[in-house]
């Protein structure tokens, strides 16, 4: 079996937290954990992930290392992409930033934050939003699905889209957060 | 702390495996015990292995996954390089060569292999010797130590080269059994 899957999501700007809080228990989601992360960001050696739309991440979830692959989105207007995730030895991000580093691919940024992770179900589907709180840029909302095959891709732009309106989110944020912190320090961004 | 460290070793070809077993015991060679390998190699996307002297390798030890990346050898009469190894989660094999493959490393070749552990003391400092038989390619013996700093570098020549003599061991292979693999498959050699 493979680790490969689909991710739809999408992200939207969180003005007042405490009232997509509010809305998220109105609709009926339930609060499952938070998780503080810290994603380091890779590039390629001798290709530019920004216009590939690609990605590679170690992400530290209260402090368990994974590593994921992104693959290029999708057309359409919620992000759907490839994604590989596997986790890393405990304790050991270290010497893979040193193998990584050796292969030519640098640290792009690292990038902290604080996860709420909710569940909501709808139309007996999944979804799972998260309320991210990621320093110097403030907060975000996250509503994703996971897609195992093509016929699944409209029902989740749907539930999305859906889902986006109960909780009165509406300003879309298509930016990573990693492309969104390099135009906040003026670097240009090699995502 | 970091696992990377530095390897010294000398490959020999092994002629009559029989008469080098019978060396190890003569010589107070302790036998560890014996592992099924399959080594994968992968090509860099934009680099060519073989002229910067480096390896990246999947290391499947009786079905237990590691990475290995080797730096480039030092100058001297036995291969002394840098080398990180680190633990993949059982079973990601075939989801880490879908990262790789994503990220432009293609397989170079997959290696099995049967190695014979030995341990050997001599002048109260511990080497490895192994006895590898390399599916089509025949049997080597590899005299092992690893190094933590420079000083140990000529102690480490000296041992493997008198634990050389002790084993009757004169055949030097300086190739790496990727490389003897390729040229005998008549393939230009892409390590």
């Amino acid at each position: 079996m493979t680790n490969t899957s689909m991710e739809a999501e999408c992200k939207f700007r969180v003005s007042n937290v405490d009232e997509t809080r509010a809305c998220l228990e109105r609709a009926g989601a339930v609060f499952l954990k938070v998780e503080e992360h810290r994603d380091t960001y890779l590039r390629h050696p001798c290709r530019d992930f920004r216009s590939t739309d690609e990605a590679l991440r170690i992400r530290e979830i209260d402090g368990q290392p994974f590593i994921t692959y992104k693959g290029p989105r999708l057309a359409g207007p919620i992000k759907i992409r490839p994604e590989i995730e596997l986790p890393l030895g405990s304790g050991t991000v270290e010497d893979w930033l040193q193998i990584w580093g050796h292969l030519g691919f640098a640290v792009a940024l690292t990038v902290p934050k604080s996860r709420e992770i909710y569940t909501l179900d709808r139309h007996a589907r999944r979804v799972t939003i998260t309320l991210d709180h990621v320093e110097s840029l403030g907060y975000f909302a996250e509503i994703e699905r996971i897609i195992t095959n093509q016929e699944e891709i409209e029902l989740a732009q749907q539930d999305i889209q859906e889902i986006g309106r109960l909780l009165s989110l509406s300003e879309v944020e298509p930016r990573s957060y990693l492309g969104l912190l390099l135009a906040k320090l003026g670097a240009r961004q090699p995502e």
